[in-house]
């Protein structure tokens, strides 16, 4: 496979994906259809990704828990959208130990129902509230077409999930948590996205109203980065989760559920992601900078040797994630290709012309060739390293940003809409009727991605029927 | 049940256990029998636990991935001895996305035979050993009799799983995580523990060698906390894991495994704990320091809460977890029970009195009463509290190996062995044999916990037929 040409992004932008997954040794396919392994670097990406969701939780008064995979089949009956939006997509496990299950088990597909279970337990007055837990963990949902890290039988996430005294908490907090997520990925992942509601039929499955970040891939479709769900009283009644008010009356909980997952990974690749192969955005890079030795004679080796250590453990002291490249027998040629394949932002070479005018050669890895090149004094490089990594953090966004808002289109008519939609995204007026959001989709692929917070115009009318409407919405193809 | 008395330890061990955990909300049982919930405070402590193994498992090398929790039936088959160890507790899904399956998956008991399938793929040369991944997750056993932390049919650990080119490799490696898990248990758990070699009959099932670390219990029992096994080429031949050696020849790998659990949370709580409830120690507690002000008019409560702020934002900048009770409408003698129950390290209370004389009260956890009260200036308190923090993790360990060391008998003969196997370990020569090993566990209802790697005598006789022996091991009733 190595040997093979990765395709380009325009001759075929889905397989370009897949060898970069396999190639960079993100992930890998487990020996169950639609299972993913995530490889070791596809993993310490996760990692940084969710210390970066889990510091920002944990400053808004979350905490983590670890509720089981195993769900009573009867559970997922209780809430009435749930069982429907679910039910198809169940893993059963119908033997345990040996013998077969007097109520057959599903492994999570989400874990609002037990959850459910616990706070009906847990909570009793209105001091037990708002109760604010997240858990790290996999689910396990059936689905048919699957592609690593965008759509997979298991897939890794959390689930936050709260409970409150009062409608307008519960609202409040599924707001707090998409400004979150979309604070995460344009500030992390360098990712811009679009935050907004979500129309009535892509809700999530037992929802009053969801709330998601969309971002923009390479090839103009949109991903779905992150939902957050205000629940209403909905679990909270077909689990009984009540308190006691401040004048001894028992009333409902407001719940709310949020989640964001290693479909991540995928938006990244897919964002960044150039020719070469992957490009991480610095702040959650695993390897922020490799430093790549070069040399012919073994006293060079032995001296280049040297200086790329010291110069890795003074980049370690500030704080930097840095790696040599010490693999023999491969050229630095090779290396140089096989890490901006792995989509390290920064490389540094150092040979033995380096050493002698006590400088390095830095090559940017958003800027392919001479233009993101440049020498460096050795002498300060941890400090020229960090501002360099900033500016690179930086320049993917704009980037992102700028091909998004390129391929974004205020389509005037349907025509102009259906133009739009082939390339990118329509912003457009929507009069909410699922009506038109069902022809749309129908006609051309795209659907209502969000209606986003932000809105500019009061008033216009419906791209489609024409009628009168208050909101504009972001349509686009969709992963 | 809060209002119910707590058992004295010397009255019903395992009834104060299941208490404890439920009071101080650590766990509560699941809708599914056998399966936990863990709860916050019991999740943070988990979570302190994973940090301070995650980090000696990166400084020697090791990284983390995720493999998928379905596995194929048909894999488990693939390793004589593990089929026979794990089939009678499978969890099998037989139902995905409401059609019968095919091939029938099981939730992984352990991860050995998807990790064989993955190394097979990865692995081609000896340029690619050593592998030395980790990964976070949980797995399902099918127990039938189960207890919070201790065994349930899902549980949390981490379970490392590595390749190698030679014997030697892979058998330094088992023995070095096993070191490690010792080290982490005693330097910050504060558990004392014995490392050694499992005999044949107690080995992991595909093992060729188990370690593992023993703890004694607040009741004598051993409890085992880590094993660390040697699979030999046991799974490299039953997933043809082979690399080219230097010499172009194609050779089977080595292999390793090891684990530690959630588990681990029950044995910080046997070992620890008094007839109050919980004691934490200080590296590993989620909250190492309350403070509890005290008041009675609202003008007190104003400076109180000030002064007590104040102290918690010094104290988190001097890097100590801690956290204020600002619970209203309950008294300090409450506050002092309940965080006493939760096992915080340290207790600060601060009242107007001690506003006036610029000091604060501190309360150690684990002196009881008086002797562990003592008076402080509150300028340079971190300073002094860090130091007690520290104080009470020596005093933990101490406690812990004097009571295991007071409970731990050479029996000179079998009868003394009966005697000590009653309330705690016996240390004693043991021939080897199975025949024996099985009569005294029939007899004794003891078992050869480990044979400790410290060995102090070359050889004895047998506690049991009185045949020559080489070495001692370590007997009691275990978990």
């Amino acid at each position: 496979m190595a040997d093979q040409k990765l395709p380009t992004r325009a001759e075929d932008f889905s397989e370009w994906y897949n060898q970069i997954v396999l190639r960079a040794e993100l992930a890998d396919y487990a020996p169950v259809r639609g299972c993913m392994i995530v490889r070791p670097y596809g993993w310490a990406l996760w990692e940084n990704i969710q210390q970066a969701l889990d510091r920002r939780f944990k400053a808004t008064g979350h905490v983590n828990a670890a509720f089981p995979l195993l769900i009573p089949r009867s559970f997922i009956e209780k809430e009435q959208s749930h069982v429907a939006g679910f039910s198809p997509e169940l893993a059963v496990v119908t033997i345990g130990g040996g013998e077969k299950l007097e109520e057959p088990l599903v492994i999570r597909p989400t874990s609002e129902t037990i959850i459910g279970y616990a706070y009906a337990k847990w909570i009793q007055s209105y001091r037990d509230l708002p109760v604010l837990i997240n858990q790290w963990n996999s689910v396990v949902r059936w689905e048919l077409r699957t592609k690593l890290f965008l759509r997979t039988l298991e897939f890794f996430w959390q689930e936050g999930h709260t409970a409150h005294a009062t409608f307008d908490e519960a609202e409040a907090e599924t707001r707090q948590m998409l400004e979150i997520y979309a604070d995460f990925a344009i500030n992390e992942a360098a990712v811009p996205v679009i935050a907004g509601r979500k129309s009535a039929s892509e809700r999530f499955a037992g929802a009053d109203q969801t709330y998601s970040i969309e971002a923009m891939m390479g090839d103009g479709k949109a991903l779905q980065a992150g939902t957050s769900h205000n629940l209403g009283q909905n679990f909270a009644k077909a689990f009984n989760i009540r308190y006691l008010d401040r004048d001894g009356v028992l009333q409902f909980c407001w719940t709310t559920s949020w989640g964001l997952s290693t479909r991540f990974v995928g938006a990244i690749i897919m964002v960044h992601g150039d020719d070469q192969g992957l490009i991480l955005p610095p702040r959650l890079a695993p390897t922020q900078v490799v430093i790549v030795p070069i040399y012919k004679t073994d006293e060079e080796k032995t001296q280049v040797f040297d200086a790329a250590r010291k110069m890795r453990d003074a980049l370690i002291a500030a704080g930097v994630r840095v790696r040599t490249d010490e693999r023999e027998g491969t050229s630095p040629g090779f290396k140089f290709n096989d890490w901006e394949m792995r989509g390290v932002p920064l490389r540094i070479e150092i040979g033995p012309k380096d050493l002698a005018k006590g400088s390095v050669v830095l090559a940017r890895r958003d800027k392919p060739g001479k233009e993101g090149k440049s020498f460096q004094p050795q002498q300060g490089l941890p400090a020229a390293v960090s501002t360099i990594l900033e500016d690179i953090q930086a320049a993917l966004l704009t980037r992102a940003r700028n091909f998004r808002d390129a391929n974004t289109k205020e389509p005037k008519n349907y025509e102009e809409f259906k133009a739009a939609v082939e390339t990118g995204f329509a912003w457009a007026f929507w009069c909410g009727s699922p009506d038109c959001e069902a022809k749309i989709k129908e006609e051309t692929k795209a659907t209502v991605r969000c209606i986003p917070l932000a809105q500019t115009e009061s008033s216009g009318t419906c791209i489609l029927c024409g009628q009168r409407s208050t909101e504009k919405g972001i349509f686009g193809r969709a992963y």
